[in-house]
């Protein structure tokens, strides 16, 4: 894993876990190259910065000095759904695209790719050898591209990695169209005094990563050495699993008002979020020494010390 | 599934199960659509042959009036191990082209994919359940077109559903250069009075079926309901567990001069071969109705009926 002395190129980097990623690889030296077709927003001094359609571009951001890619770009779950040809042709295509660069590069960079909890199926419990039984196309997508990334690592066109990655919250700005948006946002909306709905039961389970470790977890992956990861390089990435009274619970240990959240059930989030299995097991993530999981008061007050004004 | 009053395109009916499935529709009185990149041999009277490559034929091959299609044309695994570019141009590239083509079309024909136990990983006991890993290209690109077809499925762009066939034995015709090859070739050779090499050990455990259990299991795969398939769409469709000993103690009950077989064990072989799963439950088939498969004697004796002559 890592990067030697050559350039890390980020793609993606101007959404929110990119520019996290961004800062704490700019933080130990790192050449960056980081690549969105957003502008990036206050990249880290010395980084070099790539606008632009992710085909118009692929040249220039993974280059011969490219060491490293880290895969942070795709259309998302509702989008994906929504536009099934654009989900195909970002998420698939654009992989395959990025792929067969480095193949043709020829000089096996890391690539760290990023998957979901999404490319399961309705089980209870997951674990590193659950079966990947998506029902979503964006699950569907995320699915393919473990097993692209695995085949071009045993292949040794990448040194390959996949990390799937829990339910991020709390995401900072506005709310967003994803159907997993209210875990972020029966949090972050009454930490800033502002009303939300909750569309789901406070019974309901979900497995949930705050920003810092979702953000620690692509860094290690990143640092993995090829070697560790066996046969197989997916894995599932530490998290938690809480219900949403807990995340109220915690709110309210905060200082958050709670009154603030009305509970209109909306039935379509709720067959896409109850279908999300919640029970995880990250043995190999554990083993390979990915940071544990924030725990939710320390999930709450993260998001409380870096985004709340006082 | 079935084809109602439409044709049923078969790709890669030039090959040994293409021919044997289009047999059995063609005595059903079913329309058939035979293509394939090698001439048709022998087609069944009324069936329409065309013959080229996939990518510029396809739409005369999935057209207006096409309501299935059984796809049994593809790159094997050598071939896909040994040209990384082709396979997946073939087996991923050429299969979007064929579910593209049937999106486009509008009219939700039944797809029938097959795949392999290439798919699975060094696992001991495979069932419905178990997470495809796959250590082969042919078998990560077997992995992607599961997926792929359960997604456009899903979607109500095909009636899909794919069958993992277990290795096929006794295959007619020449030795081939597949890994394999000499599950075929220790029977085939001796019933033909020709000497051959078993490069594994005797003990070695594979999954096999007759060329008649998976030109069967195709067939019922072909004729299943959608709403059969649940949310998932492949299964493991019947074969039996037999070890090299058992198939030369069979050889021998059909009157095989076992002699005529050399045990030179090649390292090359039984990696690839030792690595693949022998141990199998099919439940979802066995509950769908698939047919039983033929054990070793009857394997034998078809064989001999069908291609030793008296």
């Amino acid at each position: 894993g890592g990067c030697g002395q050559g350039c890390v190129a980020i793609l993606g980097a101007a959404g929110f876990l990119g520019q996290r990623v961004a800062k704490v690889l700019a933080a130990r030296g790192l050449r960056l190259r980081l690549a969105d077709r957003f502008p990036v927003v206050d990249p880290p001094a010395g980084a070099e910065v790539v606008t632009g359609e992710l085909l118009d571009t692929l040249e220039d951001v993974i280059a011969p000095d490219t060491t490293a890619v880290i895969n942070l770009a795709a259309v998302v779950s509702a989008g994906a759904e929504a536009d099934f040809a654009l989900g195909y042709e970002v998420n698939l295509g654009g992989l395959r695209a990025q792929l067969e660069r480095c193949r043709h590069l020829g000089t096996q960079p890391t690539f760290v790719f990023t998957s979901s909890l999404a490319v399961f199926g309705a089980v209870s419990a997951v674990d590193d050898e659950t079966a990947t039984m998506p029902q979503s196309s964006y699950g569907t997508q995320k699915a393919l591209g473990e097993l692209l990334v695995n085949d071009y690592s045993r292949r040794g066109f990448i040194d390959g990695r996949t990390l799937r990655l829990p339910t991020v919250s709390i995401r900072p700005g506005a709310p967003n169209a994803a159907a997993s948006g209210f875990a972020s946002a029966i949090l972050r909306e009454p930490l800033a005094g502002v009303r939300t709905n909750c569309p789901v039961g406070e019974e309901l389970e979900i497995w949930l990563a705050s920003p810092r470790t979702a953000t620690a977890a692509i860094v290690h992956g990143f640092d993995l050495a090829q070697a560790e990861l066996g046969s197989w390089t997916a894995l599932n990435t530490p998290g938690i699993t809480v219900t949403v009274r807990q995340m109220v619970d915690a709110l309210r240990r905060a200082g958050g008002d709670s009154s603030l959240i009305a509970w209109k059930r909306e039935p379509a989030v709720e067959a896409i979020v109850g279908s999300w299995p919640a029970r995880f097991q990250t043995r190999r993530a554990n083993s390979l020494g990915f940071p544990a999981a924030d725990d939710l008061d320390l999930l709450v007050s993260t998001h409380v010390n870096e985004h709340v004004s006082h």
